[in-house]
């Protein structure tokens, strides 16, 4: 069992998509990488931050699931971050109509003592500054550090950004963000500038399409799984990026081998994720409904061929 | 050694893409079917029409392949189908600007008696009554009948597109295609409904993010092999048809489980056919390099994993 160190936010979520609408729910990168590793034997910390007026029943959520929220400070008389955002009939585009910093603005990430020789470092989509500031503080080179990001932080930070991808060893983007951070259309020519930028693995997320992981000249490909019905897609980014980093951390073996197994689970763990709002269906999720659907990615890929 | 009747259409094409421009050169669904199924153990015939401006040379790469072109029919004083296209720089979308029926307008096709019991009937993109005319002609049921069409016929000539579709076993579209024919945008459901009018196989194709082979309940998914570049993407579906529909005429096994090699064979070639112009790059295909990429296919997809 290794030691996993989530940074991300801890938010509440208000989502409307074709098929319903809700309040203020819990959200965040940091809590749907947080419900996603621990459905593996990895012993996890989240860095985060929340206001007053985050509910104390959804710490106690991520508590029951042994995960150490020592350094998830709660600000006293702050406001908990907030996202508010409507997706298009296709499910594949979004529009944020309200983002309240709130007491991220000020966030200033604390590793625990206990967590500074982590293994896997799993960096949720933040400031590129905070995601170099919870590495600097680590007392020995994990074996792994992940980092999630996003094109707001290619659009305004990009040469901190620059900075702390030197530093990973695998980035986490979607296609599009590939193409903007490296001018390259083709992923493989992407992945490929990537590479001279730093990182050793490059994992591209192609949301209904699946996923890529490129290493050195190798690819693999995860689909995703055919589904009947998408039903909120938040948080499905984060959960991949969730059950990617807790499979690593939980087995302790990062070699590419290994790395493809942890994109197959992460894409399966993603596939229950849109099946309801936000978090509701990580919450009720079980390890039987987990092995069933690990058979149908088996089935869904694996094939014999013979040369002509 | 089964025998493969391919209908489609051989034509000029003019091309361009981001990447340079062509005269009129050869094109057509049953050029690229013929020219991939021509890959596999196979006898094949190619039921078609041109006019009298045709080179020869062109009639010559098709028999030198073996393909039977006897049902190829010539038009005296006729003029080949031609159609001139540009893509956009992303390559997914083009746009048509010329397209000149010709001969195509009033063509009768006639299935040579040689291949009134054909293993495998490869319905090319047509007028569906040009295909159902096809199947009309047959003597024996055969194994496999595929049929691949677009939304132009889905727009104008529905009623008889949706009696050809009773007759077939599969039907191969793209994804957009299976929205539209079925109203379903989960492509779950878009393949249930296709069954209900009758197919018993349906493959989606999603061009640069692989292809569905959807049977009952089951689901098998194949990726587009990540590429360097793609320089032009015409016939790219036709080459996937070629390879499908070549490889089960080859085999003569109609079972999912080869339906699903089948599907492997076809993204393998298609691989190929996206990097030069036109049907430039199927014909300097060597063995070796089909074979080395069916290597790559392997290594993309094919995982070990343990349940937790």
């Amino acid at each position: 069992m290794g030691k996993l160190l989530i940074v991300g936010t801890v938010a509440f979520d208000a989502i409307e998509t074709p098929f319903g609408k809700t309040d203020k729910i819990l959200g965040g990168a940091a809590t749907f990488i947080g419900l996603a590793a621990s459905q593996f034997d990895v012993d996890a910390a989240i860095v985060s931050v929340v206001g007053e007026d985050f509910p104390k029943e959804y710490l106690d959520l991520l508590e029951k699931r042994n995960i150490d929220i020592s350094a998830l400070e709660v600000v006293k008389g702050g406001k908990t971050f907030f996202w508010k955002g409507k997706y298009h009939n296709d499910l594949n585009s979004r529009d944020t109509l309200v983002t309240e910093l709130n007491v991220l603005a000020d966030f200033n990430p604390i590793v625990p003592d206990g967590f500074k020789d982590s293994d896997v470092v799993m960096l949720g989509n933040l400031h590129p500054n905070i995601q170099m500031g919870v590495i600097n503080q680590m007392e020995k080179r994990p074996k792994l550090i992940i980092l999630d990001t996003m094109n707001f932080w290619m659009d305004h930070t990009l040469p901190e950004l620059t900075e702390v991808i030197k530093k990973i060893d695998v980035l986490t983007i979607n296609d599009e963000e590939a193409r903007q951070l490296t001018g390259e259309y083709s992923l493989v020519k992407a992945a490929q500038k990537i590479f001279e930028m730093g990182p050793d693995y490059v994992v591209i997320k192609k949301g209904e399409h699946g996923a890529l992981l490129f290493h050195e000249e190798q690819v693999f490909f995860a689909p995703a799984l055919p589904l009947e019905d998408v039903f909120d897609p938040t948080g499905a980014g984060d959960t991949f990026a969730g059950g990617f980093s807790g499979y690593l951390a939980a087995s302790e073996d990062v070699t590419f081998e290994n790395l493809k197994k942890a994109v197959i689970h992460g894409s399966n763990l993603a596939s229950f994720s849109v099946e309801k709002f936000g978090t509701e269906r990580m919450l009720d999720l079980e390890r039987d409904e987990i092995n069933i659907r690990l058979h149908q990615f088996k089935a869904l890929t694996q094939f014999e061929i013979e040369l002509q």
